[in-house]
């Protein structure tokens, strides 16, 4: 380790008013302001190309693997035969990758509100999406979500709700509300499971992957908390599964390994049985703590991480 | 999470020359040049109290626990009946610390170069040794932990190495080499077993993992790599036990909270028997990156991070 | 010139929400919340002993002498015969270390209200006050310095005013608005000036420097902008003297020249009459910005230069 | 003053290893990697665009006029009518564009080594150049202007040297010895001058000024230090003007708002009477300092600042 520094152009990702994990930049491939945020595609010397969405590191090229691995097998891996799924957000293409993996997934609708999100990403990372969005099996709506989730009554085998934290004032905290999550629930199939990330697993800062957990007990029988590393989140990352009867704890390493193998031709790069059942070890402090945590969030009761 | 930085003074702990973990200072408790290093005890927002040598955090208050748990417990429990326990290093006095927490251990013998460090945290990390230095099974010794060994004849149960990682030009890594575990492999009883921290296990930064992983297997029949999320280190965190007879992996989870409740009185915060069994899942690529690793630290063979 | 840092911990000057100097911190000397303000005495690598006050860099031990010396020597040249100064802040000392180089001086009057950071500066910045304390010319008073000169019938020959920013909320804004110009005004002898420091005079931060010299013209029929380079400070700094008679732009290099040999035994480090001439030579943009600056800074009107 | 920073993107121009100036950038707006340097166009929140190359500010929408004024005007008044100039470097095109202001320029002869940061700018920086590329008295030319000036047998009134710092490594301080200046020195006309800038002038760093200030004096009977206030740069810079026979210095402000109203049309934003007198008055430190500097710059002895 070292104390010399070699970049001169910086990105400061903020954890805190009083954290930061720092980026040298080699270049900037593109930025632009949406209607929704701003999208900016950075080469880092550290995690090589990222896509920073309002400031925030969303995934890079060196761990974006993990990310959505991790997000998307232990749903699928669960549930006995996933064939229609809905993925939330999800822009970069990736999460839709990793669902497209599944020979038996018949369709596939990604619903995201932002174009050009989902368009700079096309273009700028293309590994990132790896063909999917050309795949026959794609459905690709530029919407809000929740709006299209309340108005159809379609319901799906596999939701998966990849965005951004439900901090701050953004509008993207009503994608992680009690009644959101009640919605989700309604649209399920009934073998069905939902997995989202859901904010950091580190032991000073557990209130949103606390309050996402209780929020999802609220309207699921079964909700799995789980974490994974991914560095250049800057800290360890929480996620969850949430479902109507199978609960992705009961399926042991041998068992997971079995229906990766029979399930997903080609290789997985991070997730096996392992690693499906060791991320739901949840070590002592995390537990303790998002079990006692009491606050719900709710359409009129959004959650403040910092004032 | 956010953009707004509050602080103005900023400790910024550089993972790599563009890559850098940064803590808003409080205050400055305090800071002095031993003849062997800089140290500092740092009141940090984020991180509460932190020791920084060199200017590389070392520990904090919000998750010391977790680092000097995580080191010490998967030896002591794998070990039928730990007696006498060797620390190499440990100058915060907090794996003197756990290691105590066993009425089995009838001494610890802890061997710190640094006198300075130790009396530091005496004053300033209190709640770090939490009287461990009184204990009457205490022994402490300001040396040069190698030359003590290479002098000795007697033998240990647990020799546990809490020292920085063995990079750059230091006399620490001379605690790292193949020589250094040829001659801890002598110094352990038959049924001994050492453990030590081994960097980090970021996937593009493996290569001190997993040198040290390789190294151990030079001497050890069995080497088990594990690792920790130690938030306030930035990145996550590996470490290793290596034994003669026991495989700490053949532990289960049932096993490992028996022995916890059988062996060490009151409540471990981190450690029980899920975490002990999760923490020795490496995921795909760590595992794939230090298994392919061919190089092995020697005396005249140092490793080089970055140059 | 290089871009390799070698610090790691840094005290961060903010300059703007968009700019900031940057000083490695070599150790912290004191840090000490006072019922006033956050007092901080650094050792920088770069500019050796510093006073911050919250966040803010006041002096510095490399450049102190210019900015005490533009400060003081202006009026006290251009008044025929300084005998009762009286001083407003100026904590470090060094303020009134320069008015007492002046053997004319009979009485120095320094109101400063927060006692801990005259007593900070005493111990740790001695050479800032070079025992100017123990002078016996010297009264020093622990209080509001407006109550004060509203409750006096004194008059002073020279008032010097060294104070933070009238920026944001704080109180000290009170002592840069027209109302605390008219007291001082009346407060002066008819041959007095007064002479304070009134921000950046950075091309594109102009606002408080303009809104100062306006304010002073409500009161002053002569007002004398003037800047000096205090490189700690990170931008060139702006100063004015204002009075009711005398205008030190009418004192020539070698009038200048010839007063300070004359009243100052031993040598000015910095001040001479070439400085003294040149400094009032405001470039054009900085001229035409403050002449048509409209904004007066009022008891019930503060500036806020960013929002 | 303010401690929040709102800017998540940094650029951080080391101004030595222990002191930085920081700007939060907007956009980038264009970075190449040219055959001479890395070439990076920013737009930032403080000084607009800004030109970096090699990770150093070289001149910024905000105050460019000042550092482009500086350098030309002082050498260009002096003069008694200057018909012919050439200008080393300078790519930006703006020395260019303040030379052509005088109608009395004939020629305009600009050799910089590196076509494409001209190119970059005439593109990026067009109020830069302001259409100067385009004048017919132009002549541009991409060579090492030193081999050009030892094989060419012209002489010049007016030579300005637009160059980066003297330090490092690079071949840009071949640009600055007593060699080059001896053959600037034959190519000068008899009247002529030459211009530069020469590094900061703080008061802690001198040894870059004083150098270039005292190898200038070995060539050239007249030298006239001076220094002007550019705030995107972080520190006060300097510049000099040496010459054959006329000494700026002897030019009264009087003299030099007559001859800048004769000569040039239109209106200089920066320049005039008052800065031409008062920026050749250094200040006490700054004289005291580069007098008794005693390195001089050779070919085989370039100036190491920092090691």
């Amino acid at each position: 380790m070292t104390n010399k520094l070699k970049s001169y152009k910086w990105f400061l990702d903020a954890l805190s008013p009083h954290e930061s994990h720092v980026h040298g930049i080699d270049s900037i491939v593109c930025e632009k302001q949406t209607r929704f945020q701003k999208v900016e595609i950075l080469d880092t010397f550290s995690y090589g190309r990222c896509l920073v969405l309002d400031g925030k590191m969303q995934s890079s090229e060196v761990d974006e693997f993990v990310y959505h691995e991790a997000l998307v097998h232990p749903a699928m891996l669960t549930h006995p035969d996933p064939k229609r799924v809905f993925i939330v957000g999800g822009g970069e293409g990736a999460t839709l990758r990793e669902v497209l993996r599944y020979p038996s997934v018949e369709m596939a609708l990604m619903v995201d509100i932002d174009q050009e999100v989902v368009e700079l990403s096309r273009q700028y990372l293309p590994t990132w999406s790896a063909g999917a969005f050309d795949d026959p099996r794609t459905a690709l709506k530029y919407l809000d979500a929740r709006r299209f989730l309340e108005e159809t009554n379609e319901t799906y085998d596999i939701i998966i709700i990849d965005i951004s934290e439900p901090v701050e004032e953004g509008p993207a905290y009503l994608l992680y509300t009690k009644e959101f999550y009640a919605l989700v629930m309604d649209r399920l199939s009934p073998d069905g499971l939902i997995s989202l990330q859901a904010g950091t697993t580190s032991y000073n800062n557990l209130l949103n992957f606390g309050a996402v957990y209780q929020t999802l007990k609220q309207s699921f029988p079964i909700v799995s908390g789980y974490q994974a590393i991914i560095p250049s989140f800057g800290l360890p990352w929480g996620f969850a599964v949430a479902s109507k009867r199978f609960d992705p704890r009961d399926v042991d390493p041998k068992e997971a390994d079995r229906r990766i193998k029979e399930r997903v031709p080609g290789e997985l790069k991070y997730y096996d049985g392992g690693t499906h059942q060791s991320q739901f070890v949840l070590s002592k402090p995390v537990r303790r703590e998002i079990e006692k945590q009491e606050q719900v969030i709710e359409d009129n009761q959004p959650l403040f991480t910092y004032n």
